[in-house]
């Protein structure tokens, strides 16, 4: 198959896409996993009968996509899964107006609800202390934004990594950098004390429920966190919008 | 903000990062959107102070990444969100055992009742009657795996139309080429007959729950309908797993 290779075609042509298709398909024959080594752009580049330049633009469109990995002066290696790609596609599609926040907010939603759910029948006993914890300390950080957003978004991802499943983690991490920014700002609108406490209640409420191994409830409290949420940035549009 | 930079480190180090986040900032800076022409590489080379041959690196990164769109001989023009960035990472993530099929399925299947839902309540009136069309055409091509496996493809992505969210558009375009695998390979289980029938009814459900602006049951109809597909590609774990 050549998902890949639609890309390449965009980067840089036919060829590039070629040699694109057969670094991937070297890939899944070979059934290689993250961290195996590839060979080289020499020998792709002899086998396709391609030049080094056209196998390096190819190397490098997949390296942009994480498909492989290819550290300084080491040799390429098979890339893991990672929310900076669509963490990056997400911030390009803000930036220009491609999406807006409420949109994004909720994406985030309809896949929090289902972590949030999962996490309550998977959790391992670990994860749900650290899901607590991580819940109180918000509540003991409630007059520092940055540190009360970095909780909040760890939060959010030891849910997601609680679900056992990886693709909702890499989804759930490419949310990360928006909500550094989106975060702040909807928390800057809760000037009265009263609604920052609620917020820090509703993130206990889903630690608690998720805990005490209760899905539906669980679901339901971070159904009440986003739409607290939303309805903040939607009020404060020019805050919420990052950058 | 660098996200598209975190990924240059990825692809050949600071300088192409730098490279990255240059070209990033000036389309933000600038408020451009989809379609809008970028100065040239060599504009930004020497703005930067950096070679050729690292902006060249920087484009070919922003390409592969969708953020840019370099056709061929053509000025770099500003790229559209586009599924396939996220198709490529599906495919990578599941042929080297990152994720499995059924983990996708599920994230298909959280994203898919919300788009149902939102469907019901946001879809015009051609919208609707596109989404009917679609699941008629599946039961009309009912013996025609690919034929089938093709309406089947554009109903889901109709739905996320007639979500009037791009976001969710974009996600469910993503599962399209891990779908014209698995699809197929579940149908060929279902071979009674009276399997087939439930599940040409079940799309038929949430179309018409769609058409009647019915947002809890178009829903529901999708919640079964993806029930007895999971069913299927769980029995045939094999059978569903792209290539």
């Amino acid at each position: 198959m050549s998902v890949a290779g639609q890309i390449g075609r965009a980067a840089g042509g036919s060829l590039v896409q070629r040699a694109m298709d057969a670094v991937t398909a070297h890939i899944r024959d070979n059934g290689l996993r993250v961290g195996d080594t590839l060979p080289g752009e020499g020998h792709f580049a002899s086998q396709l009968g391609v030049s080094r330049a056209v196998m390096r633009e190819a190397f490098g469109a997949l390296a942009a996509l994480r498909l492989i990995d290819v550290a300084n002066g080491r040799r390429a290696r098979v890339g893991a899964m990672d929310g900076a790609v669509m963490a990056a596609s997400l911030d390009h599609a803000v930036s220009t107006a491609q999406v807006t926040v409420p949109e994004i907010w909720d994406v985030r939603r309809t896949i929090e609800l289902r972590t949030a759910e999962l996490a309550a029948t998977e959790r391992t006993d670990e994860e749900a202390a650290r899901i607590v914890a991580l819940a109180e300390a918000m509540a003991a950080d409630r007059d520092d934004f940055a540190a009360m957003t970095g909780h909040d978004i760890a939060f959010h991802e030891a849910i997601a990594l609680a679900s056992h499943n990886g693709l909702f983690v890499q989804i759930v991490k490419s949310f990360g950098p928006l909500m550094e920014v989106a975060v702040p700002a909807a928390w800057r609108t809760r000037v009265a004390e009263q609604r920052r406490e609620t917020m820090i209640e509703r993130h206990r409420a889903v630690a608690e429920a998720i805990a005490r191994q209760d899905p539906i409830n669980a679901a339901m409290a971070m159904s009440a966190h986003f739409d607290a949420s939303i309805g903040d940035l939607l009020k404060s549009q020019d805050a919420g919008q990052p950058r």
